[in-house]
């Protein structure tokens, strides 16, 4: 089972970024080249009847699977940045953090107006930066078909903030 | 010819990240998907005789291509990254900029006593971040068997500071 596997593999660090998080540790999952073939296979096998023509991966972690999951569906893959990080024209949407707000960005051509669009991340948590990028997409005349990330933390209740965007919410693993 | 498909989709934007830098931007590249696979075959084929069994990938533009060179080459891929961000144990370097100093880490138990590593990045400059890398990898016992960028910019010189670390500098298109 990949969820299993994914669940054994993944380090637990307690306490990072701060005390009382438990920070799921994906970098293991990167030292196993099968299973990272495999979860890119599984996700993009996910989407394959969604019509996706777009794939955006959220920095930095949603790089890594990003480009495999748009090169197994043969379709573009664009980069959401950090504000300051994409030297071309850019659009950007704020998102809350728990104290302030922090700021991404995406090309002005990146999506073009009827694109369907993926978003993946390596991890949903509250789900701030995945609706941000789900609103970056619909700004530019997109319209996402779905959510891929390799661990969701349904605890913290990420889907009912994309909801709103799209109900194809799919993770490998959840805690 | 991949060099000039490369040429001639790269994005160059004047003044970027500040007034007299031709900033190359490869999110262009991005969205042709088989030109991605290209990249990331090209790279894979022109270490495939170096029993290369870790590839190191910079963060974030050198995630874009190093999952997948990885992959193809079916061995693990380890993120260097800006530090603060890798959550469990590390180990750092610092490099010089401009003006003042960077550091990057990773998790001590990324790379180990004997592996033969592949440095990837997007892009070589003046080599200082793929140097850092280098050093990483040497203080965690491993060897850097090869270097390889999407773009060189050859008049900045980087390869004279690679060189100490390994002669094996690739990249798919110079300027």
């Amino acid at each position: 089972m990949l969820s299993s596997k994914i669940q054994s593999t993944v380090r637990n660090v307690p306490d990072f970024p701060k005390k009382g998080i438990n920070f799921k540790d994906i970098t293991p999952l990167f030292k196993d080249s099968s299973l990272v073939t495999e979860m890119a296979e599984v996700i993009a096998s996910q989407f394959k009847n969604q019509d996706i023509n777009v794939v955006a991966g959220i920095e930095s972690r949603g790089f890594l699977l990003g480009t495999m999951i748009a090169s197994i569906l043969k379709v573009p893959f664009v980069p959401i940045r950090k504000k300051g990080k994409l030297p071309y024209k850019t659009i950007s949407e704020k998102y809350e953090l728990e104290y302030g707000t922090a700021e991404i960005e995406m090309h002005i051509d990146a999506v073009e107006s009827g694109d369907r669009v993926l978003v993946h991340d390596d991890l949903l948590a509250t789900g701030g930066t995945a609706a941000a990028t789900a609103r970056l997409i619909e700004k530019a005349g997109g319209r996402v078909e779905g959510f891929s990330f390799i661990i969701s933390l349904d605890f913290l209740e990420g889907r009912k903030v994309l909801e709103q965007h799209s109900n194809n919410i799919q993770s490998l693993t959840n805690y």
